[in-house]
């Protein structure tokens, strides 16, 4: 049984210090890693065929065998992501509010480093680099769980990013936990005292178990049984163009659409156009009404058109399927989004300003949109530069996370001997 | 078996509700309760006399059996304590940012609700009138699970709110639990889905037992081992005022001082003019320099003043004790407080700049302080006009917790049509 004990501890210490260190020199420990990683390129894709080599042998399935995979230009991809880092501002020693009390105190609020962070993550090796340049940046040191799949590539990284950190910076700030066991989860999950934070990175089973199990706080990511609701004043030919992107542009994204709610004012008129437009690129599971109304003229050819069970409105399909429902009011549209939802992004599309607002206030998630696609849930799509993941609990942190979510607040107070009378 | 199921549902839809209502309305339902509360004194009373006659009859202690204890000005005292409520700005619907993406996507973030909180307090009757009227200008709904020790004056007081806000509000946003059993809480504890925040109030094996068995976030507050550091170039006369005030204006509060680190360059001046003068007042428990610096000119009349033994360094004394050690550097001092402290709040005393810079920024607490008594931390201190308890976590909320601790945001995107290319 090897505990990660001695690893929380270093972890700790380290960040300690890497808390203290300003971002002229996170940044220089940055720009070192990146030159390691750059040079033992070769290292590192030698390692990666191992796993590619040993996922493949156990039979797993190409889509998942692309994930793992690195190559020069996939390589080029984690420098740009460290350059990124690089170049965002330091999210610490930021004064959020200050004040003066009227007994003299001067009252600060300074940001800090959250602490020790743990990330569970699946096979991406890209994550690992991530990861620990967010985390290095945020002034958090990093404790890295991947998946056994991709566990030569990651130690190939880790070295790698340790060696850089050897020349210019704190290489105890990040280490791998590559023991491969569930205790080595369990471990990392009950490990009050020692890690600030746990992300977990992936499908919704291994999202659920880290929250089930955790007695450290956790960000929730990832789910996202997304809508959009066509309100009978929406532009359809707008309408159309939203919904399609939505769907479309990226199938496999949390913050794709799965079920589009339409006011029965105009259901016929919304579906006979979408139905046709739509063949052959996604298929609809529909309610009675919008299924009628997409085949009003025959169904169009090429369309994969079903019945909706009520299974659908609750399924996160991640691939090219559309849940259709007639709802008979905005009060129904919120009433089902905020019963089946997920939190993550919810979109309205009108042009009636008051069924706008009333969406926004009544609508329980992380983003709400009017008359836009969900798909820009997004910290590059919002100007962070990059993420973290998005966070679907209301705790800490909602919505896309930049390093901001990596930090807490400090209170500075500075006197002249003041005592409480 | 009474399962809380139900009242959970009545819950997390009062909550739905409240959290549309905007300020004039959540302040006319805060008047309603403070009004009824008024009305119905003699109730009250009359309930909280037959809580006392049984905790008596069951041999609790005086000072336990105070805090148990109401009169017309304890009542008065929760009729202000509303009131200061009512006076709060709304934490809600603010803008904390917004900007526009470079393809005209508008995006804010703006507070809202966090949901549905529960309070698991012991018995100050007050705790339910103000988390009630903090968590209702919040517009949360709060389910309320005081000790059995106070239940009939909890039952009382809870009955008069919900008649107030029958009149004028959302009744079912408050609720008792009532049961008394610890089913009750563990229900509590796992209601994931219903329940957003749990904050446990009161003693250290509360706030264990709930961080320790909690599925749902909680907000650990309270446990304060403090210290003060007076370091060589500190104003001594300074110095004693602000250890003095740490210390005795109020022993048992969860920012009193409880050791006092004293830089070996100092020991014996500072402690030769402190330990007559705290003589009677307070204990000393003191490592071997200190000790004999305080006995220097022979152990002063009235002083108690003994050995410390290591237990001391990690005891939240809550009481007229102080325990002191020497140091030799700032270094040991900040590695002592990050050892031993709970993260609440901390001081250095020093004229030395550097030494002050260096102290805040690796003393690893909610609050630190530089020349003045640790006792300012505290909501109203602060100038939040109330406060929920003090967070000695670093997740979500850190320090003295306002209304804010009960929000979270929600992104608001605006767009005219914009999809993802």
């Amino acid at each position: 049984m090897n505990s990660l004990e001695p690893v929380f501890g270093s972890l700790k210490k380290a960040q300690a210090q890497l808390a203290r260190e300003h971002r002229q020199k996170k940044d220089k420990a940055l720009k070192a890693a990146m030159t390691a990683i750059d040079a033992a390129r070769g290292a590192i894709l030698r390692a990666n065929e191992a796993d590619l080599a040993k996922a493949r042998s156990r039979g797993m399935k190409e889509a998942l065998v692309d994930r793992l995979f690195l190559d020069e230009q996939r390589i080029d991809g984690i420098l740009e992501g460290l350059a990124t880092v690089i170049r965002l501002e330091d999210p610490i020693g930021r004064v959020k509010a200050g004040w003066t009390l009227p007994n003299g105190l001067f009252v600060e609020q300074v940001t800090v480093p959250l602490g020790v962070a743990a990330i569970i993550y699946e096979s991406r090796p890209n994550v690992t680099v991530d990861a620990f340049s967010l985390a290095y940046k945020a002034g958090c040191a990093i404790l890295l769980r991947g998946s056994s799949a991709a566990l030569e590539s990651n130690r190939a990284l880790v070295k790698a990013i340790k060696q850089g950190l050897e020349q210019d910076g704190i290489p105890d700030a990040v280490s791998l936990a590559d023991s491969g066991t569930r205790e080595e989860v369990d471990e990392i999950l009950n490990a009050r005292g020692y890690i600030d934070v746990v992300l977990p990175r992936g499908g919704r089973d291994l999202i659920r178990r880290v929250v089930d199990h955790a007695r450290v706080p956790v960000i929730e990511t990832g789910a996202g049984n997304c809508h959009i609701f066509v309100e009978k004043s929406a532009d359809l030919k707008n309408a159309m163009d939203i919904i399609e992107n939505a769907k479309l542009q990226k199938p496999g994204a949390c913050n794709s659409v799965e079920t589009l709610l339409v006011d029965r004012a105009i259901v016929f008129s919304l579906m006979r156009q979408l139905a046709p437009r739509v063949a052959g690129k996604m298929e609809l599971r529909c309610d009675i009404d919008s299924h009628m109304a997409s085949a009003e003229n025959g169904v169009p050819p090429g369309l994969v058109l079903k019945g909706a069970w009520s299974e659908d409105w609750e399924t996160e399909f991640l691939d090219t399927i559309l849940a259709v429902k007639t709802v008979e009011s905005l009060d129904e549209a919120i009433d089902h989004i905020n019963y089946y939802g997920t939190g993550h992004s919810e979109a309205i599309l009108t042009r009636n300003l008051p069924a706008a607002e009333e969406f926004c206030r009544r609508v329980d998630a992380a983003c709400v949109y009017v008359n836009a696609s969900t798909r820009f849930t997004d910290g590059g799509e919002f100007g962070f530069g990059a993420e973290l993941g998005i966070s679907t609990q209301k705790f800490h942190a909602r919505g896309p996370m930049g390093l901001e979510a990596l930090t807490t607040i400090q209170y500075r107070i500075t006197g002249q001997g003041q005592i409480r009378p």
